[in-house]
């Protein structure tokens, strides 16, 4: 944090969230990503990132700290109008200024409950008490003003916690501020590839880094199950570089990667089987809906996912995928056997163009000798017959559920690209 | 932070996380939280947490800080074997060692490929250049070892980032040491509470914070579409103390807390189903597998869930949930009609006890003047007949589908629970 010293002639920011909810696991921080995120579009830098807990007196000291070390400090949480909320007051005293009632956020405070026809509870009004000097910055979404402050030419802006009032705040107000105090640069451009069925090391086994162009980095990271692989790049020639080691990675991973950048996996396979005019129905035991749910978050699932059964037990195997019981009662309903009923029934009963179909053991009970957990097979039905397969995935429950659903989502994808080639 | 100086006394921990995708927004964080977590369980508090990018000046910078201010410092990421991978080096620079080849860990890693009966690349062999004097921390998941190092009586533990990896040693290697550093504490005790359906200025107003026994705090943090309320207290009489305001809270806030502590509200109505005796089968069309995958993230659902229906096309609701298409035709799939007709139609089709349906729009399009976005309807049918309510649900996608799950949880809560008075 020294070393930040050397550096005082760039624009840096940091962000110091609050909260004794982030230090004692509570809650994950996830305000320091989206800021960090959207900073990046801009090609602002996020210089470090710094936690306090809930305590007057430390999230003063991060302050002091951190005004001295970079431009822009930009802070969240502890604007509520609960007794655990004294960033304002930390701030005043940060600042050496008084505390007073602001009467535009004041009046931002009384707003927002006007508009709601809602009652304003008392605590609300404490809200407002902001340090003299402070420009109150409005709240669309919830009651609390955020502040800007300035302290020896570092620019503070104090934002909520709650991720959603902080995102619209930090777009609305934070943002074109930044903007003022410091044009925006041409972002360092980067290209992320989600890739599938590969570990990290034999991904970096397989990249010929003397033959990438100078100045392009490679970083790697896990959203299990895919790795991430990030190519990076600076100056006015970085697209072109990065096209150039994309046109060099793409023959060697290519067929691993199932979505680059903004993209998700579910996002693309959905829009490879809409593309093909494939419709799609699902049978899901251990996943327990989570393809189904991947598939949904996303808008327009409704162009190819037809439906999806969770069976559970044994009679809606019976009943809406007509897998005979004897089946069942011979084979058991974590069984090759019956994963290919499962499909075949699922298909004749939808008549969509894909049926798929998982059972298995996610754990953490359920294992045997010849069927441990993790024990999952796949099927997939299709005009051109039934394909099945067993698989056995490593660790705890959601990573087996995990695991199941991007292979089921894998063998959709290349069963969509295979029809396009 | 210079705030650190005045409690040197105290075994102050710190966490350092590393990486550009920490900064850049394209990963959120959730190795702090769960040291965090872990530390609070033995009485240990974690004293703040700083994020650095994958700079080996950053890191070594951070590093040389933390040593200065805390006794304890957890280190996460960049031990892997790619370039990007800096932390042994900066650990190397900030206690001014030299990096060597350290026999023990290249033993930890050959054996790692050995057991797997897999080839080792050569970029694993860096994985053991360790500072000198480190003391390796055996992995039992990844490939990468940890290590241990000393500087100015302050202690450094470098884990790996992979979360599961960085659990399995933070368990293994360094809760051990910590217990032998320093004997564990009573840990302050803490109460948590996860309420539904009161935003949280409401739920403030209804505290009495003047009958609660003194030395009890109270927090807030959302987690939406639930307000978490944390009570702690330490001390040796923390749990009375906590008892006593529990007592106090119960008959005010009991109605709408779906779970405490450690529970979730699916894993809560799912044991009060399963011990009611009660089946479920559930219909969900705009939450697409959600409510299912909620509670199938449990182990044991299968004791009371018998199935689920993904119902996104018209056809499906018709097949498996026997909803007349002239009714589909008349009132559209998103209408009180539909919903009750789906729960009916489920019912007749599975047999259950209980059988709840949801109908809806998500978002983004599909909303009409009539039925805008966020409109939802959720039917229950059961021996005592059918209930339907229309809600409307505001915000994005995602929160729309998250809140109607919750609604739909609250719903099976809420009858369970006047079944057993």
């Amino acid at each position: 944090m020294q070393h930040l010293r050397h550096h005082n002639k760039n624009f840096d920011i940091a962000v110091l969230t609050t909260g004794d909810e982030l230090l004692n696991g509570e809650l994950a921080d996830t305000n320091t990503g989206t800021i960090a995120a959207s900073l990046a579009n801009y090609g602002y830098k996020l210089r470090c990132s710094l936690s306090v807990p809930d305590q007057e007196k430390e999230i003063e000291a991060a302050l002091r700290y951190l005004t001295e070390h970079v431009k822009v400090v930009i802070v969240t949480g502890g604007l509520g109008s609960t007794g655990d909320d004294l960033t304002a007051r930390a701030a005043a005293r940060a600042t050496g200024q008084q505390l007073a009632i602001n009467e535009l956020a004041l009046e931002m405070v009384h707003s927002w409950f006007r508009k709601r026809n809602r009652a304003m509870e008392p605590s609300n009004e404490r809200q407002a008490l902001l340090p003299l000097g402070a420009q109150p910055l409005p709240n669309r979404i919830g009651t609390a003003p955020g502040f800007r402050l300035q302290k020896d030419g570092c620019e503070l802006f104090f934002l909520p916690g709650v991720p959603n009032e902080m995102q619209a705040m930090f777009e609305q107000s934070v943002l074109p501020a930044l903007k003022e105090l410091h044009p925006p640069a041409p972002a360092r451009q980067q290209r992320n590839f989600k890739l599938f069925g590969l570990p990290e090391p034999k991904i970096d086994s397989m990249i010929p880094y003397r033959q990438l162009p100078e100045g392009v980095d490679v970083a790697f990271a896990l959203d299990y199950p895919l790795v991430l692989v990030k190519l990076r790049a600076d100056g006015d020639d970085a697209a072109q570089k990065l096209d150039r080691a994309e046109a060099i990675l793409q023959p060697l991973l290519g067929d691993h990667i199932m979505a680059r950048d903004e993209e998700t996996p579910e996002g693309n396979v959905g829009k490879l089987l809409s593309n093909a005019n494939l419709s799609l129905s699902l049978a899901e035991s251990c996943t327990g809906g989570l393809v189904a749910s991947l598939f949904t978050s996303q808008p327009g699932a409704s162009a190819f996912l037809e439906r999806c059964a969770v069976t559970y037990a044994d009679s809606a195997k019976q009943d809406w995928l007509q897998v005979p019981l004897p089946l069942l009662q011979q084979h058991g309903a974590v069984s090759e056997q019956c994963a290919r009923a499962m499909a075949i029934g699922l298909r004749h009963a939808t008549g969509t163009d894909l049926a798929l179909a998982i059972t298995g053991i996610a754990g953490p009970d359920g294992g045997t000798a010849e069927k441990p957990v993790g024990t999952v097979f796949i099927a997939l039905a299709s005009q051109e017959g039934v394909h099945v397969k067993r698989y056995q995935f490593n660790g705890e429950r959601s990573k087996v559920q995990r695991m199941s659903a991007f292979m089921a989502l894998e063998w959709l994808r290349r069963f969509a690209l295979r029809l396009q080639n």
